[in-house]
């Protein structure tokens, strides 16, 4: 990498190490090395931005669809980056799965959000980007650790947005390094596989609003869904959505289940493996669909469905995207949990739901337990 | 700075230094230091996010006002971030003065634009960022350094915005360093007096309909002017629009007077120097206006002339909030610049102006000759 | 869940099930049910969005152009999918007209508006889609019907913009339904011959802050205008700008006017038939005129002129788009109607759109009155 045209002779003019030279530019080069702190070394990056009102509830929480949408747009920045330093076709790099992603700390408006990218293993085809956001209270000067996330892509070619390239290998520590890369790379594949089942999953029945008004706190109460247009914004520049868009809207759906379940201030808790299954183009109309699944003491797991279909093209039909299950907890003024109320179940399908999403639940719970053992 | 919360033993097991753990932990590491390389050290920031549709205009050229925006957030990042180590008042700083600023490459949609801001001075009430604008191919590998800019902000106490605090003194490499900024500190006090002139100029009177259209190429026909309702969006926390909001207005507005004269593809080139007289408050109205003072060979300066008038409290009236000259070029398929139409003038005020916008056009050339030498 | 307010009443006499009523009460039902249903029937969709900060007023008010666009988002989804359903050029559909339109309540910050949109008559050439808007506040489940709309579309060729298609028909309930939609299409078509007369009104004269300001509530003193340059998202997937958009900047302009005649917190109350006269293509600068022409106790009226430019295509010149009246009312904390200041007239012209402006508002009034008794 290197700068191009004119600016390469102002370039080293700015780095001139004459002794007379050395005060005045130590500024220039300082900002420099920050500058390209990310981007020397191909495969990190950082992106930064304050929160604003718009990112968030009314309660001043910054939703959690905003940080996966940012999350994803470093992981995709670091994976095209890293993939198009071969020769060969150039390429944008696809999101395919996103693994389980805890919101360790909610985020508000007005604080520095810090999105970390760094490529942590290849295989011939994926690559797997490893991210941590840190939220920045640039008035107090604290810092919390608000989310870190693991993301696969692959790289698919411009010229044809089928074909799936090569991925660059990168260099590892050592061996270990390398190995536990290999595990987790086989882990997600087994785990792929089982989710193609879901895909048949058949999207929700809407409430029918001649019928009797649901009963509050039972699934169909809250069921809810949203339509979106796929704009120029929302797309890479191979015209495919970026997983990152997806994500957020799925993240708004789930909110207002949740919402309207327990009329309380609502926040994402955590988002189990998202399987990103097929592309959608720019011009689709996006349904996202979201249903309560699992009621806990505290919290509430929510499926999220994502169907499209083009406008224009009428022999695509619509299909299934992506699904995902959507943990929230319920905060009170101090953003302390509350308690949800418990949800109503009715007929065989919602009850084979709720109890494997209480299997989720109980996994869970157990694998945070043997985690804090093991680091103590 | 600290991580606060329960974080704080988790991101200290991330760096534990065993050296078993060694290997497994470098990436958690690296991507930690990457993480907070802006913000570990107080005084540093980068900023990067992709280039999207909305972002440029019909040929892909990003527009200045984008760039400007993200310069100067970055900005107020780092400054309030710095501002706020002291015990005392809380305070958000206000953009005061931006220097000229060159655009040295066009920036296409699909690049990663990464934004480094670094204080670089301090006096007792303002302080002084450098930032630099570095736009990254990630398709070619390639970077061209897009901008360089230095901005002067003012910290703003949030129990009271009229109330400005004391700034904490930055240290210097060397008393060299110190005395370059102390130069740059006294040489912008001066040239702002200048400006307060200035903001007396009445606003051009916009065309008017019912006469004869106002013949092409003349400051009339080109003329424009836009009014944005401030949102929340455009505010700090303290509710005041933010610098960068209002320089991309201002891009926007002289964006549209530019096409408008040479009705061919154009971009912002430079920026003269900007001084921001007065803050402007949410849901206030602001009015932008843009007129033709100067045509060369090969750029059109526009002045830009920024009013503010809040709507709800109309004891305030209209006030001049900002004003500046920006120049831009006309590019062609290859982004080569492509000859202006000469601008007709008509009467002695436009004359004025353009004698005026050609004495900066003409010291301008001679400063870049100067800079040329200097650097050979 | 249940409607909230004075609505009540008028919703229910939309389900009313008399025999009678049966046969034009069904669209509304099925824009009901459908509402929800989503997409799986082609010719309904339902959007639902959380009303975010900057979709309000400083008051938390949702501006009235936010509810137009997506109303106007939702009738060109289901009008396109429509249009597309036949072999034969892809096509995207163009706004035409909207019918008056009145906003019901207010919406607010944090509501989840649900806007579901369906054709209910087909011509030849056109299709009308109707859309009802609840706005739900998911915290304590009220919810309020917040407008009705009717909007014309025309099928252009993605292929050629100026090729209109044919629209397939629907399928009408009975022949009942079919003839009340053949009504409508006749007497929205008589009325927008005689707005092709409007398209030549000049536009207002801009304030000139070389004279004296303008005296307090006149026409001058609120008159305002903005200049936007049309930017992709803003755009179809055939780069032609939504009617949605340019009803949004409509309305932006006509609260600006609003609030600088009353200085107090403002609201869309109600929106006359608008006809879109020509498409803008992406690239256009558009101007929007706002200007009061009658005022009545509570309520201002303001006729609102969009023109278009291209600015690369010189040949083409500026034209009249669209021209619309708009009707503001100011509401006090309590969102209760306040009484605004009286218009001062000076000249004919002012007079003449007053008087005329009156008549509207006479006429609209004893409209209100029938209906009223006709549901009682």
């Amino acid at each position: 990498m290197h700068c191009s045209g004119p600016l390469s002779s102002k370039a080293a003019g700015e780095v001139d190490k004459t002794a007379a030279a050395m005060g005045k530019q130590r500024v220039n080069r300082d900002v420099c090395r920050g500058g390209e702190a990310g981007s020397q070394q191909g495969s990190q990056i950082q992106l930064s931005r304050v929160m604003r009102p718009d990112d968030a509830n009314i309660m001043g929480n910054v939703h959690g669809g905003i940080i996966l949408k940012m999350i994803e747009e470093a992981g995709g920045i670091v994976g095209t980056r890293h993939c198009n330093t071969l020769n060969g076709d150039r390429c944008w790099v696809a999101l395919v799965r996103v693994e389980k992603t805890e919101f360790l700390f909610p985020v508000f408006i007005g604080e520095v959000v810090h999105v970390s990218a760094e490529i942590s293993y290849t295989s011939k085809h994926s690559l797997e980007v490893q991210v941590k956001v840190v939220a920045e209270n640039i008035l107090t000067g604290m810092k919390k650790l608000a989310n870190k996330a693991a993301l696969w892509y692959v790289p698919c070619s411009l010229q044809n947005a089928d074909k799936i390239l090569e991925v660059p290998p990168i260099k590892y520590a050592d061996a270990e390094q390398e190995e536990e890369g290999r595990k987790r790379y086989e882990a997600q594949k087994i785990e792929r596989q089982g989710t193609k089942a879901r895909l048949e999953e058949a999207i929700p029945p809407p409430p029918n609003p001649e019928e009797a008004p649901k009963e509050r706190h039972t699934v169909g109460f809250s069921q809810s869904s949203l339509i979106h247009l796929v704009g120029p914004s929302d797309c890479t520049i191979d015209d495919y959505v970026y997983g990152g868009v997806t994500m957020k809207l799925m993240d708004e759906v789930a909110g207002i289940v949740a919402a309207r379940h327990c009329n309380t201030n609502i926040v994402t808790a955590s988002v189990d493996a998202i399987n990103f299954h097929r592309k959608i183009k720019k011009g689709c109309v996006v349904t996202v669909t979201g249903r309560l699944t699992f009621v806990s003491n505290k919290s509430m797991e929510i499926e999220v469905l994502v169907d499209a279909a083009s406008l224009v093209d009428k022999e695509k039909g619509r299909y299934r995207a992506v699904s995902a299950f959507f943990t929230f907890i319920s905060l009170d003024k101090d953003n302390k949990p509350l308690t949800v109320p418990p949800l109503k179940i009715e007929g065989e399908d919602e009850q084979r739901r709720s109890d494997e999403g209480k299997a989720r639940y109980v996994q869970n719970k157990a694998k945070r337990l043997a985690d804090k053992e093991r680091r103590q």
